[in-house]
């Protein structure tokens, strides 16, 4: 696929949470149709997509007719199952494309690939079993920190090692899923740059944004960065990097470690990513824009941050804080629209804009 | 109706158009979802929204079904058969209420009315034969135009009246339809103030917008308007004397002409309005937040202007101006996603944006 995608296209999005839905309505700014294909119930992007399929990663005449009804398939989450890109891969081009997904999908990978790049990352060592656990704290020291290789987000799937004796207990809550132990990094502040790679290979990156977290889950996002000048420079020459040699198509998320000795690479996520958030009260093209204009193959946006903002997440009740942030005319809300309240669930993010 | 509706409320949009569909991606901004009640398939709203019906005005019972879903019915246009309105009334909310619909759906009932508030329009004559047709030209001279009194948009249901032996033609060309004359008025400008009343009577507005038009269809839009600092504090004046008069929740456009005699009220729309697109990229809550923070009884949101922007009509074959427009980094863009491109058709707009 060469030429960019007409207005009145479809795009097929595989999740149909809140990042699906405001790729959708992205989209819809482009004259672009959404089909959203999700296997739980009443996703929120169903409700501002054109069409919904709801059926299972397994589910392959599902995956093959929502293949065949799109003209361009992207994703909002990492973790979808080998077989059913195979599926659809076979139909329809994905953006990003796979190696992105391969590399992203598991911790070691990732953390290989990107050191073999000559990007710094926390010291990490693959854990098969208990001894090769044993050796690697006592190469690495305490504390460290044990994660399953797939499928972790907010925190979940970690344990925290903070004495040797701890190994073997660490090791059974992850119930023998294939692991990876990471040294502690001591850094100053944690920040991501999101950035974007069109298909003609021209790259944008918005301003990095400083980070905070509560219990493993993303808190607030702030821009800009209490960063010097030079550290701007460096993160999105990181980001740069990564796209180049993933030969990415669309907007891809780089958590990193500011430290005394430079940047440290956290992770990546081949998607719109939550410290993006701010780019919709801070950018006339936001990040969920600049992902549809790359997958769609339109030249990205301008992306030049025209506000300070501090993007704050509304999580579990905390979105019963709507009625005194409406108030709040500082504060543009994003809610997602999600049938049930859970604890610790994204219900919803604000913007405080600041004008400069 | 006195509470705020909370998030998961859905909100029923009469009319399935452009103003439907960006109303849609503002609902869903704060958890809303969006029910599009519009006879014609396929509409660039339903894209963008929860649910659909696809019915006439005339179904009483697809007009019950469609009021029994939702929690509050508005609107994308004022001329809806009374009909309707009152099926849909009968079970559900209907905001902005009647009177604005009474008021805006008849040009001499609503000049008749604006007068009445003691604000000037320009000089009007109830038409129903050639008579009173030739002594309303004696009376007001020429050029003068007679319209319809319903039904008429984007410069449809006009002529042009030169000279008086044109009369019996012009009326002709109306075939019967209900009319008036209204004189020319020589202005400099012509405005429109874009506002907001809340459920509790709040009153806000954006800053005003001038226009400029082709073929009595708007072209351009551009902020801030080329007015005095006296012309501004007016033209919003007369904007809240006219919400406050119909105890009005919602947005509501006023269009203005600027006259060395001051400012004359050409007409009133009781809706979002072509010339507020420009608030989607110059404030932080755009009209069709506005309106539906209006109408869901939430506190209005802070609509200051932080950029200059020009509004350009899409209108056409001008959708294939997408590429290059989409490649200007000065330039956010609104597609419509209508399937069919006919001449006179608004297919987008295009803000240009300018930081002060």
């Amino acid at each position: 696929m060469t030429a960019p995608l007409p207005p009145g296209s479809t795009i097929g999005i595989l999740g149909g949470g809140q990042l699906g839905r405001m790729l959708a309505v992205a989209a819809s700014r482009l004259g672009l149709r959404c089909h959203i294909f999700e296997p739980g119930a009443q996703p929120p992007a169903g409700d501002v997509a054109a069409a919904t399929t709801t059926a299972g990663y397994d589910d392959g005449p599902a995956l093959e007719a929502f293949a065949r009804q799109v003209d361009i398939v992207t994703y909002e989450f990492e973790n979808i199952p080998t077989a059913a890109l195979d599926r659809i891969e076979a139909l329809c081009p994905i953006r990003p494309g796979r190696e992105a997904l391969r590399v992203s999908q598991d911790r070691l990978t990732e953390k290989t690939w990107l050191t073999g790049l000559g990007l710094k990352t926390a010291p990490f060592a693959e854990i098969t079993d208990l001894p090769s656990l044993t050796a690697a704290l006592q190469d690495m020291g305490t504390p460290a920190i044990l994660k399953t290789r797939r499928f972790g987000y907010d925190g979940k799937g970690q344990v925290r090692i903070d004495r040797p004796d701890q190994a073997a207990a660490a090791l059974e809550e992850l119930q023998g899923a294939p692991a990876i132990l990471e040294g502690f990094v001591p850094f100053t502040a944690e920040i991501s740059v999101i950035a974007a790679r069109g298909a003609d290979g021209q790259v944008a990156a918005f301003d990095p944004g400083e980070n905070t977290h509560r219990d493993g889950i993303l808190r607030t996002t702030k821009v800009p960065a209490t960063l010097p000048k030079r550290g701007v420079t460096d993160a999105v020459l990181i980001a740069a990097n990564i796209l180049n040699a993933l030969d990415y198509v669309g907007v891809l998320g780089v958590e990193l470690f500011v430290t005394p000795q430079g940047l440290i690479v956290n992770e990546i996520a081949p998607r719109v990513h939550n410290s993006g958030h701010w780019t919709q009260n801070g950018c006339t093209v936001d990040q969920f824009e600049q992902h549809i204009r790359a997958i769609a193959g339109w030249p990205l946006g301008d992306g030049t941050r025209f506000a300070d903002v501090t993007m704050e997440n509304l999580i579990g009740d905390e979105i019963d804080r709507t009625a005194e942030l409406a108030r709040d005319p500082a504060c543009a809300l994003h809610l997602y629209g999600k049938r049930d309240t859970k604890p610790g669930r994204k219900m919803g993010h604000v913007n405080r804009v600041a004008r400069p």
